[in-house]
């Protein structure tokens, strides 16, 4: 009966960075959904019903947008970011496989926002402007030895690197580690970038060298970037610029 | 004199896709400098110059920016999706490093947009849900044998790959040896997709299998993306959604 789901990226935080596509289908929404500082990034207004959850529980939180979709209601779930970058995306895909098979016919669209990592960039300069990859190094859903073999593989294959979700809480020492495989497949001199809460009111960056780098230059809240071999540092007032050539020999 | 440089990401297409930051600058701008069908999606107004130019000239556009912004222009340079992803952001810098030292205090910002490949992952669900990998298939400015190695090390990591630029004039027949290694290394039941064009009239998206794969589905507008180990394809009227898991084992 008219209803919908729109699986939305809200971008790193500052609403200049919020597409008019998700504007748009936050204007229209009957119910936002997601984590909660997420969900109260969207002000609140008659008609708007805003379910905010905890971190953990993104399955159950993708089944209820999918119910709530099925009955009706037009729905937006939020995601910081992009939704499709370790956000909600896949796990709304992961409650659809898996759910009601009227699901299967719902209206879903998936609406891409600026992504942490693009912001984090965009700030430093351009240290993704080659390849590059992207990883995940939260441990909940994958074991440490698959992350290791990745960092090794990625420094093998000399992408500059992203990384999400650096530090969590239930493992407080595998930052560590990271930034010890990287300083023996990297060395001390290649340049990392800790850029934190980007374009919100507590962003700070932070360019430095994996032989300077420290696990407490990292929270939940900071996006991680590796140069690759050919990463260069222009000096200027303030923090440097970091970015990658186009070109690789 | 009050001159600035912004290097600026359109986004795949849509206007719905650029950012106010972005629409804000042009708005404030004086030139608009970048590759002829980018600058003429800015439209025209008095106060206004836009500057086009070859794709191939990315350095000497570089250079012209840089120049008018420090001759007192508000000056944006224009990217298709985000500057910072094999565009023009790494041009930039490049040039502002080997350039004219009075440049080094110019103020210059990047401003992200929407890449193509969020866009084209947003369209078909969420395949790049997990850790991925990013690489420019163009071997205009590295060698094929450094394109063949990531591929490999990017297949025996396991990422989700993106590509950008899969066929180029100058080498048509490379895209042919990526379909190849790729097959070779990841089977031939691995899900691949083609999106061309995301958000614009020009639209088109096919999902298939690299054993089915073949170069023609691609060409200089399509983003293509291969799954990891563990991407599922879920069927549903018209395209099937494709998406990888938030955990591996």
């Amino acid at each position: 009966m008219g209803g919908w789901l729109r699986i939305a990226g809200l971008g790193p935080g500052a609403e200049a960075m919020v597409t008019p596509e998700v504007s748009a289908a936050l204007a229209e929404a009957t119910d936002v959904v997601g984590y909660v500082p997420y969900v109260e990034r969207v002000p609140p207004r008659p008609g708007l019903t805003r379910h905010g959850s905890d971190n953990r529980e993104e399955i159950r939180r993708a089944e209820q947008a999918l119910q709530m979709a099925a009955d009706g209601h037009r729905v937006v779930v939020v995601s910081s970011g992009d939704p499709g970058v370790f956000a909600m995306a896949a796990a709304v895909f992961e409650a659809l496989e898996a759910g009601e098979p009227a699901w299967s016919s719902l209206d879903i669209q998936v609406l891409p926002g600026i992504s942490a990592m693009l912001a984090a960039s965009a700030r430093v300069g351009a240290p993704l402007g080659h390849d590059f990859c992207c990883i995940n190094l939260s441990d909940n859903l994958k074991p440490w030895a698959l992350i290791e073999k990745r960092l090794r593989l990625a420094a093998e294959a000399d992408f500059a690197m992203a990384f999400y979700n650096p530090r969590s809480r239930a493992r407080p020492e595998g930052f560590g580690h990271v930034l010890q495989v990287l300083r023996e497949a990297c060395g001390p001199q290649r340049p990392i970038v800790f850029a934190r809460a980007v374009s919100t009111p507590e962003e700070s960056v932070r360019v430095t060298t994996l032989g300077e780098a420290d696990v407490e230059m990292a929270d939940m809240r900071t996006l991680v970037m590796v140069g690759s071999s050919q990463t260069r540092r222009l000096e200027r007032d303030g923090q440097p610029w970091v970015y990658t050539p186009r070109s690789a020999p």
